[in-house]
């Protein structure tokens, strides 16, 4: 049986993988900071007291602690793991991580980065999508075992090296939180009374506010470590720079400006046509649903 | 029967409403700048090739023409409306078009500013919202009737005054295709590949991404009209102005700054909550859906 301690197991994406190994077989056990048995036993795993120990005897150590304890941890457990064992992590970003996990870990130890993308309130892996970045030279044994694992139920694999998944996803997590972060912060300094907005909303906003919500529901901690990335920086000032030329179009009333930095954007997006068809979708399925709440309540 | 005139009834928005009004029993003729008499004979309704004779015997005249001719339009047709008729537009934006309905209709002819929340690409009103603009002490015949039509469709029906809605949809339209279009200039202006991101996408951001396609697919007149908003413009630099300090906190590393304008704004929004669970939904159904495009792939 496959030994696996989850580092920071009590929290919400520690016990998410918790459960999800426990259920395929694998002998869980929760290790967290402050100590809470009580997770563990919720989850029917056992809780490492002892932690070191049972770091040198795991097959699988999988770091799932706070991103910004996740290095300190990882030079901490690494060098006493097991030959033959995996290391893992489970952040939002992969340069740091990785270097810390090849720099730490003995060479007999094998490193897998991962990269779920997903938060804990999934409840399946079915059609969700995971990166997964070996360490080089250091993956031979487990990266088709996790792989096989992952796709077994449904997830689709991604493999990616870390400097490559840190560019994409400071587009594709970075910069899509800080436009919608950014919304949220201005809907509270022009004191729109979000609730009341909802009953003239269009679907196109009314989904994004959604989002907005969403990503205000969640823990500030996770969004402000997504903007460490290395490359989000230089992608934030980019945005807020285009932003400002799409703002002084409009202010000067130049249509044909305005109109040519859209043109340029839906020639560069390519497939419009498409998103207006799959977003189509989402609109009718959302005022389906919306109808279906009123007639419930009637 | 009544006799309905659309004017600009040629193009999208004007075919929608003339094929809506055609199938609830109006006699529907259209006109348009262009003389596409061959629209006409495709909705089924005439075209109005003397426009002018056509507006003096309308019992409503709905101007659907773009939306920097709409005032125009109205000062040219409205003054020759017969006694007892009603005035309405379509357009997105009411203090501008209301004015003009208003200082250019006889007193005897009503006035309904109309603002249909969704595009020309939804098949039918169920569930969609309508804002309606009664002109002040001038809609008494005419609101009751066109709301009841609309609601006899299922159509939500909103009622506000033209001061009121335009500060709305500076928020509402105005901030939240601003910030699409921002980000779909940033994509090109970094050179994403989008097609390629849509690998290793998270379903917020696929979601995200696909509103920012449907915004790029659509006309670029209709999104700079909808800025020029008079209420746009604060709306617009109070969100570069959250994105600056935003920005800084991240760049800087403040991570309780970052989590204070995170924090605010969430306690600003309420239930945060419920729309992460709205949100839960529409990302599963994405999930869904894609896993069946998938099988049926296969």
């Amino acid at each position: 049986m496959t030994r696996m301690l989850i580092l920071g197991g009590t929290g919400e994406t520690g016990s998410w993988f918790a459960r999800y190994f426990r259920d395929r077989g694998f002998e869980v056990s929760v290790w967290g900071p402050s100590g809470k048995v009580e997770v563990a036993e919720r989850l029917g795993v056992s809780f490492a007291r002892d932690m070191m120990a049972e770091v040198k005897r795991s097959d699988v150590v999988l770091v799932s602690v706070v991103i910004d304890k996740t290095v300190e941890m990882i030079a901490k457990v690494a060098p006493h793991m097991k030959a033959g064992s995996l290391l893992m992590d489970v952040t939002s970003l992969k340069s740091g991580p990785m270097k810390a996990m090849m720099d730490h870990a003995p060479d007999g130890v094998e490193v897998l980065g991962t990269h779920p993308m997903f938060g804990p309130s999934m409840p399946a892996l079915k059609g969700q999508t995971i990166i997964l970045v070996p360490g080089e030279g250091r993956c031979q044994r487990w990266l088709p075992e996790m792989r096989e694992i992952f796709e077994s139920d449904g997830a689709r694999i991604e493999v990616l090296g870390s400097e490559e998944h840190d560019e994409m996803m400071a587009v594709i997590q970075a910069l899509t939180h800080f436009a919608y972060i950014g919304i949220g912060a201005t809907l509270k300094a022009l004191d729109v009374d979000v609730e009341m907005s909802r009953k003239f909303m269009s679907p196109v906003y009314e989904i994004m506010i959604d989002f907005v919500g969403r990503i205000l529901d969640q823990s500030p901690e996770l969004y402000a470590s997504i903007q460490e990335n290395p490359k989000a920086a230089a992608v934030r000032q980019t945005f807020i720079e285009e932003c400002t030329r799409l703002c002084q179009k409009a202010d000067a009333r130049d249509l044909e400006g305005f109109k040519s930095i859209m043109q340029e954007a839906a020639k560069h997006y390519g497939r419009t046509d498409q998103a207006l068809e799959r977003s189509d979708k989402l609109i009718n399925g959302r005022i389906m649903d919306r109808e279906r709440q009123r007639i419930d309540r009637a």
